[in-house]
């Protein structure tokens, strides 16, 4: 079943309407909610929509937040959510960031008490409009236990890194710290599939290749999937995610970030307010001219997209490079819905009166 | 065969004077270069010392460098490392991104011009000296190949993350972009062993666990090993790391960094200057008082060092303490050197009329 981009659109600044957000935040959430389904995310778009009202009927989202600044020097910033949806925060976040780095050549914001914010590279994405780098992380419910634990500590907590070039599109990463995004192990669940190796351990925390496994108590690797191929090295991306987005800021980490699903109660002691993101806006004009920056980039995207691809590979992909391709694609020819999300979306928009 | 951090310091030092750095410049990079072998990471320490005086001989490093910063805004600097050894160069920058700092909240600093670095941990750390966080990132020689390409486009660009806590040890990132680093191939190769798998690919892009593989012409793959195992998240980690130290300084990127080793000549039309490296320091208190961030970074620490073990392992490890403790032992113990690397020590000594 596919959908317009239109379609979901009014329906979803519909809904955030009716649970009371303000128009010009209901606007926002919903741009950065559909950019997920836009590029692919389809884990991190629509799919979320009565996951965020439920929350919301808990009373563990506050539609109307005062979002503000709370702490400040020339190129960092703390910004307080003030538990409002991360979708509205974020974007308030980073528009910090920006300002900072007009001035003071880069700017850093770490944010508390703030709720699940959408895909990453949106908000990384932002920045480039302005000609500067942009990096997005955010810390996450504990699905991922770090190498050589039993327990869950980490969310898959990403990172996007967004770069302007000229004539090349810019360049995206955007990326869990995992080796696989949770959305994928959905997908084997559903078509009765294993996982491949080094993407998920059992509840006694031994390898498994189950794709029941995290639901079954266990959880998600960090990239790199066990020691001898690296995942070390994805637990220690992830830790840094969930340091500068909550131990900088005051929000909760590790194993005290509250849980997204509203059924799934927060831990009574918190160790800070809510989740925690953390924005960088770097303008490129503040190590090198703009265009001569530009120009390299173009440059480097070349070279690496015509690199020889290996056998049986067509060519060599730049970050950003399938999810722009599919954004395109989604844009003109819609936007696929599985059917229990059209369910789900469906009983939503008649619980609260809203079409859908 | 195992020599005393002084033996190897004063060795150093002296080698170091004797090709014509100052002493205050040779003083510094003994330091660095020595970290490396106190830490573990063998294959950046006093092994490399020959590698760096051969490139000296060839002319393609200065000893007498006239170390600049040639552009800066209140948060940024761009540092022309003037051919210099990279263990003189980025002290001079990280000393100039922790100066941004305590004015600005934060420092980046972009070099262009450099060379070989030493260990990137080793920088990061200063920064942890001021309570700030430390960042240190370089590219270097092409020997790894990106998701799907045959190849060889970016080095092993590593990332260290350095984090003060209160009474616990600071936490310490330091890792290369890819499954594994070449040192651990050439220990392999040694004892006649394959790799695992996800390591290496052959020359014409083939998965291969040959410890030959980079050697006989493939390459180094980036963590994730495969497109299934997330390698493409390590190929934007490598590429973020390239743009971020020599596009946005003006030094070379991917292919056209030059070779570390002196018998390989770099590209004749070099798209920059030298290799290139990025430093950021943040004040903890441009964000939170550095006492709150700290004592959470010790709760932060001790939740994660108490977590259960999975079977089979004693402990979860933060990033960090295997180099720390490493370092407690050599410092007292000695320094463990390899036959060939004292044979080719001894004889560096002898050209240049310095005692090993």
């Amino acid at each position: 079943m596919t959908y317009s981009y239109e379609q979901l659109r009014d329906f979803t600044f519909g809904m955030l309407t009716k649970i009371g957000c303000p128009e010009d935040h209901a606007k926002t959430a919903t741009e950065v909610l559909l950019s997920a389904d836009l590029r692919g995310v389809d884990s991190h778009g629509v799919a979320r929509l009565s996951g965020y009202v439920r929350l919301w009927e808990k009373g563990r989202i506050n539609a109307t937040p005062n979002i503000k600044v709370t702490y400040e020097t020339p190129s960092t910033a703390v910004v307080d959510g003030d538990g409002g949806l991360g979708l509205v925060v974020a974007p308030f976040a980073m528009q910090v960031a920006i300002e900072k780095a007009k001035v003071a050549g880069t700017g850093w914001v770490s944010v508390k008490n703030s709720n699940h914010y959408g895909i990453a590279g949106y908000h990384a994405m932002k920045a480039v409009e302005h000609d500067m780098i942009g990096i997005s992380l955010t810390n996450a419910s504990p699905l991922v236990s770090p190498t050589f634990s039993k327990e869950r500590l980490l969310g898959t907590n990403p990172i996007s890194v967004a770069i302007p070039a000229d004539k090349q599109p810019p360049f995206v990463a955007d990326m869990a710290t995992t080796t696989a995004a949770n959305g994928k192990l959905e997908i084997l669940q559903r078509k009765g599939l294993d996982t491949p190796t080094g993407w998920v351990q059992d509840k006694e925390g031994n390898p498994t290749t189950s794709a029941n496994g995290v639901k079954d108590g266990g959880a998600l690797l960090p990239l790199g999937g066990d020691r001898e191929h690296g995942s070390h090295k994805g637990y220690a991306l992830g830790s840094i995610v969930d340091i500068f987005s909550a131990v900088l800021s005051g929000a909760n980490y590790g194993p005290w970030v509250p849980p997204f699903v509203a059924f799934l109660e927060p831990d009574p002691n918190p160790v800070g307010k809510g989740i925690g993101h953390f924005f960088g806006a770097m303008r490129v004009d503040a190590f090198r001219p703009a265009d001569e920056f530009k120009s390299h980039m173009d440059n480097w995207i070349s070279r690496f997209r015509g690199a020889k691809p290996t056998p049986g590979n067509e060519k060599v992909l730049i970050p950003g490079d399938p999810e722009r391709e599919l954004e395109a694609v989604r844009m003109k020819e819609g936007i696929p819905l599985l059917e229990p999300v059209v369910k789900d979306l469906t009983e939503l928009g008649e619980r609260f009166g809203v079409k859908f």
